[in-house]
């Protein structure tokens, strides 16, 4: 998968603690089926060998609905699965220097929650940016907010791929049209959904229509 | 650093919750100057960035003094700050995994508790075994501990470098006496002693005795 051909629509991020689903495994594919473009694969408090054989499990499933994968984090693990690539928050390692152990090839992603951090991503070679927290919401507390006078200014910014994050969902959505963003990083409005497959579906129909 | 002339008499392994000093970096100077021949930084309940920034900091250390650095478990870690190996415990990824990452040059140790272990690792590419815990010990509470007799099985069964881990200090060195083992790995032993240097001197000495 070549990474500048990458669909941003609907950027799933997993959470076992929201998960409707039994498995983590039974969510990614319901979510992949429904229409999600990426699958972001974020695990903690696990060990290195529990993260590594949970990526396994979830490439196969995003190698045969041919979605990329992204590892929250952890360069080793995408290393040791050949994912797609890295997303990388504010307290992980420095872009530049994932850029360094992955190559050019590999898609890197970077949290970024104002200007500053949105130009110094793209500067150190993020492929796209994850852009938010655009509300308060019950995976990230403490996560400082993003307004929209930010995000417009970052858009005009950078010309990477952005993605908005924090609190998107069908209602949300539409505070982001005629922005120019690139797709809708989604936890819980889809993950925690009673139909995940309807609920990414939906999401994907209300934003690109 | 070649890694077959390693010498692994005194193996630190880093342990902030239990160090005398101020600063880890106090604590690893004090215990290669003492005589430390291998330095491991173990890190846990920290951010990415900040195990990052600590290896780099401890890297210009055991740079300085010419002594490998291994980090714990974290083959991106040791990627990142071009650390001589990585250490890996049966629960992060396996040794078979860290080698297609890191080549062939870089140092892979891996944690044997049991003689199917320690086979398995050697199989799978380990350069050297950390062999234990010995004793039940206050660093690793649930370790199961490892016999004598079942050192000794590893030490006929196995080719590679093994030290021994889990309760070693300058009482219960002297058990591992003529079994023919590389090397003593310690934590409080030394890195909580009053004195570090002074206490890697002993050991070392002891050790060489």
């Amino acid at each position: 998968m070549k990474k500048n051909e990458i669909d941003y629509t609907l950027y799933l991020c997993t959470d076992r603690g929201l998960m409707s689903t039994d498995t983590l495994e039974e969510a990614v594919e319901q979510a992949v089926q429904g229409g999600c473009t990426v699958v972001q694969l974020r695990e903690k408090d696990c060990t290195s060998l529990e993260f590594y054989e949970t990526a396994r499990s979830i490439r196969k499933i995003t190698d045969r609905y041919k979605v990329p994968l992204i590892i929250n984090d952890r360069v080793d693990i995408a290393l040791a699965v050949d994912a797609d690539g890295v997303h990388v928050g504010q307290s992980d390692l420095p872009a530049s220097v994932v850029r360094r152990i992955l190559g050019p090839d590999k898609i890197i992603g970077v949290s970024a929650g104002t200007l500053a951090e949105a130009l110094q991503a793209e500067a150190e070679g993020a492929d796209y940016l994850g852009v938010g927290a655009m509300y308060a919401t019950s995976t990230k507390e403490d996560a400082d907010v993003t307004t929209i006078e930010e995000l417009k200014e970052i858009r005009k910014a950078v010309g990477i791929p952005i993605v908005v994050i924090g609190g998107i969902n069908k209602n949300t959505l539409e505070n982001f049209k005629g922005y120019g963003i690139d797709g809708l990083a989604v936890v819980s409005a889809v993950i925690a959904a009673d139909d995940i497959k309807a609920a990414a579906g939906e999401l994907v129909s209300m934003f690109r229509s």
